[in-house]
């Protein structure tokens, strides 16, 4: 990949006339302070502000985007020495797993992956030698080495890296500490905590029961009652927003909407505390909490998004096996115009309420989502999300949606990594592909460079300051 | 973006390869007659012949494609002098109303609105202005002028335009005095009626009584069976085809078709008066009147038009304060396969019926409806519609559709409009597209230049006559 | 077309840096031999090794693609020579009916099968003489004339063709003795039976009776129970193999996997036995054997393929008439998260299984497969099928699969033709738009040369090898 990842024009189409207009709106934003609105990256790294501890663990073993690949090829999770859960033995040797991750670095190509690792081996970590099966070792070498030098601290590299702001997601009962202790400290960077409440939401989860006993203490509010219940969530989201928090962040198979009565609500509630809720109760509680969310944002002013349409461990074996996020999280079809109706009759027309809504079904881009977004002033679109983040994807985005809602009902970029070393990288794809459809626009002359460069700034750092109130 | 909007080479590829051939293309077809056979002008702008009152009221006032967008940023349409059917006050100073759109005018870059106004003022309405924020006012009153003057009267325009044929829609107990008084006047323009019955089609209607009542006056038949409501709606068939309609027009948000017998039809449409008719009652009756559109337009030779999948009125709050198309009617996931199956199969085979279809589930083109079309005699393919009827939309439409259907399979061009300065925008751009479309295939020799040209005139002019029968 | 399609840089992009590379890089894998692991032309064409009765015959008549466009546009199947199975009399003049094919033959513009053919008369046949109305039969009696010639005959052309391997499609109770004979002669191609029963498994078909009457017979296994059934498709996929078989295919409306009881399974069973089997039964019992091919299939080695999403024989008035494969068949939405995660779970882990998963419904690439076969070792995903085997939706294909699954979850090109000559032009164009999809890659320095000749190489020719085990 090396010797054409870095030339200068990479990612734009290669028409003269594109990829000089791209080139002369990129490097005019190009530069600009990083936002990092919705992400997973763990606040940890930066409490402690301790070394990287190896490649494989920096690089590898957290990141289900390089290990679902190799796993699709047939290569065991416990080769990659991903953690198990259920006492499997799994490889310890960090240069043997490098060296598997090697051998199978062909599959990357063409991939936004293949993107991201080339980026941050390069121009983050400055490795100067190829990735490739003879290399593997020297490389790691190398790399490990580097992880040492202070430069490579995670301070310092989020300093290095330019980030205006870097948003959490944090579980309703988290305390925060790392937060706080972060914000206390010395070292002047904003790293905020954003209100992910599904697991005490969401009644049908297995330990929504123990959730709910967390929230309780750390709300300290008895919850016994869904009064009390609501009042615990308000309690926690004011809590974060002392934190810095500008966000909540919801996650659903399905985003029906409904707002149930306060007696439905309170009966459901109660079955729940006693384990005896139905799969009806389930939905029709998780669509009520999604109004009673778009009510307290309307309240306490927090942005809230909504990620529906990821069928999460749909591999149970893996699941059993490793847990969360292995990479196997399905997209299914998801219906917008019926299931948000509810939400947006009640508070879409309230430019108050920022709801930013994401899809991994794209056939929804053009169909539901623009005309929307293109309608109630309080929806937005977030960007190309997961897998649609890459060249085409984001490319997609941008065309299905913009002659619809414009590019001002659109929010800017999400990196929602938990690979911290990436975040450059995700960046600086999406501006080049923004560049790029820009460019495009410029060269058809649909749009004048004017026009372009203020819609080139918006895309790259106003749209998403203005949309999370940043 | 008035800089750029008059290149000759706008929307096209900027390629030389592709750029050159399809101006070459455009030049061929770009003052043929325009056939504008499906639209929503009002009739009666050409019996009166009045200047139009005033830009706001031209261009703002009635287009939901333009205020839609600026109300999703925050705008009310009170603000924006939109009528209002529940009393509430609304902006009146026309100044006021103009100032506010042009100080959001950026947010139509990139759209097709943005594309269709620059079209008008500078084409149309020869305004040499650029409209911002400081021109607004001088802008407004230069074009405040300019609509006094005879040239800019709406027939002198239409006869500017090189309209050939325009077809109006009208509801099934529309007196069609317009139309006739047209036609009864000394000007030679061709202005027609459709049929659109969905208001005494769809028993579900809150007015479908009165609706009836309407059509029963009109039609001077007694309507107090099923049997006499069908020879009411031939009786109108055959009253606008005598007005020079040349189709129908139905809009359903699911396209079930469904034969009932006899028994069951007359039953429910006794229900229906009655006002005891069910949901169910709704959707069969409406499945089984698209089954009687075709074998009246089989008889009859009108062409039948079917629009689904648009959720209408999707904003409670707004349709009651505002009432119709304010442009919040939603698309949603359209099936055809099965739910045209029945239709098709009792009328599909018949060459005699020409059922022109639409959608606005893209997903739909290369899946479904390409294929059925490529199939079925009667099926044609309608033009890329509403918020697809835009640059990248209209690209991906050819795209879609013609390997599987051909262009042979679909209908040229329809405006789709209200606006009526705008149709000679509206098909510029599409020429333009379909030129830059015919290009690519040449420059990639997948077609020459002979079968290109062919194909162009066809796209143009003679498709749409000929499948309107105009 | 003639004066543009065989321009060497066809089918590529005319942009030079795209279209100098996709050359270069089709050059380099042209001429590598066809590997045909999916499709239907008749073995019996080289037991017999006869001519070709006719251009007719040869091109149009068995052709579905060919002629249902003409269907289209309102030419009687009658009138094309199609065989009525309902005793019509069809036109038996081959020239008349040639004369009409060419007639309309600019209606195939922009089309594959328009590639196809002129692929066919100009490379395969080597009629130089364009096919116009006026030149329509002497270019019949040009080709008339050539198919006699020892050069056309089936297994010269076969030879020609630089096929490696050609797999057919073949019921569970097909004898396979033209398999047996082509194998027994001193003939050396390698032509290979596919096992499909999808008349055997499917309780819904009308003469299922029968069939599992046949599947008794052949297997001479008496099938009298649930077990005895599952013996018989044992004995059967072990006698395919025996005769260089290496896969099975399964065609499904819905591609719902769920593993039944033995009792249940038994149940069902009997009930379809003695014809009393309910819907419900028949949807349950295909979802189970859907489970049991991928168990057998981890057992015998034998490839899995599941050819989901058409609804066969739409039009009942012309299957009525003519009977299958008549240009009816037409796509509906199709599911794969929810109905494939039973089977998934079971044996998607198992890199024994080789699960090849193809669609017509084209939102699904991004949404669900890409994301599936990116993580499940087990599947793998087929190329554009049928409706999207063409330029465009082989594109599509790729730019929407490569970002999340790379393309070594894919297998290559199949051509699933029943229209022999056709296979060398099926071939080349796949190989000319994957060159393409490669070269923009290149072009936008995502890719370096030295990748994107190992990805060509594997698209062309290792990919399909590895996968289908040949």
């Amino acid at each position: 990949m090396n010797e054409t990842l870095f030339n200068k024009y990479r990612f734009f189409d290669s028409d003269p006339a594109i990829r000089n207009t791209a080139y002369e709106l990129y490097s005019e934003i190009r530069d600009l302070p990083i936002i990092s609105p919705h992400g997973h990256v763990d606040p940890a790294l930066f409490v402690d502000n301790k070394p990287f501890s190896d490649p494989a663990e920096l690089i590898l073993i957290p990141d289900h985007y390089i290990f679902r690949l190799l796993y699709s090829q047939g290569i065991p999770l416990e080769a990659l020495g991903i953690p198990a859960i259920d006492g499997t033995a799994v490889e310890a040797d960090h240069h043997k797993i490098w060296q598997i991750f090697t051998d199978h670095y062909y599959l990357f190509a063409g991939t936004p992956t293949g993107i991201w690792l080339e980026h941050e081996f390069k121009e983050v970590f400055g490795i100067s030698i190829d990735l490739n099966k003879d290399t593997a070792i020297q490389f790691y070498d190398e790399l490990q080495e580097k992880l040492k030098l202070p430069e490579y601290l995670p301070r310092a590299l989020f300093d290095r890296f330019n980030i205006e702001a870097l948003s959490t997601t944090d579980a309703a009962f988290d305390t925060l500490d790392n937060h706080r202790q972060i914000q206390d400290s010395e070292w002047d960077a904003r790293i905020i905590p954003c209100f992910r409440p599904d697991s005490v939401l969401d009644i049908g989860v297995a330990d929504w029961s123990d959730n709910i006993t967390r929230l309780s203490e750390i709300s300290e509010i008895a919850i016994d009652s869904y009064s009390s219940y609501i009042r615990a969530l308000e309690n926690r989201r004011n809590y974060f927003k002392q934190l810095g928090a500008v966000s909540t962040d919801h996650a659903v198979v399905n985003p029906w909407t409904e707002e149930l009565s306060m007696v439905t609500a309170e009966a459901i509630f109660i079955r729940a505390l006693i384990g005896k809720a139905t799969i009806e109760d389930q939905q029709r509680f998780m669509a009520h909490m999604l109004m009673e969310m778009a009510r307290m944002s309307i309240d306490d002013g927090l942005v809230m998004q909504l990620h529906p349409g990821s069928l999460r461990n749909h591999n149970q074996v893996l699941f059993d096996r490793f847990g969360l996020d292995k990479g196997a999280d399905i997209p299914v079809l998801t219906e917008y115009t019926r299931n948000l109706r509810n939400l947006l009759n009640r508070y879409g027309n309230d430019p108050r309420l920022t709801l930013i809504v994401f899809t991994l079904d794209e056939s929804n881009y053009a169909r539901e989502l623009a005309p929307l977004a293109g309608h109630y002033p309080a929806m937005k679109l977030g960007p190309a999300w997961w897998f649609n983040d890459s060249v085409q994807g984001m490319t997609r985005f941008r065309e299905m949606v913009t002659e619809t809602a414009g590019i001002y009902n659109t929010v800017g970029f999400n990196d929602d990594t938990r690979a911290f070393p990436s975040i450059p990288a995700r960046h600086d794809l999406s501006r080049r592909v923004d560049s790029n459809f820009l460019a495009r626009l410029v060269a058809k002359h649909q749009i004048s460079m004017t026009e372009a460069r203020r819609m080139s700034q918006a895309l790259a750092y106003d749209l998403v300051k203005k949309a999370y109130k940043l």
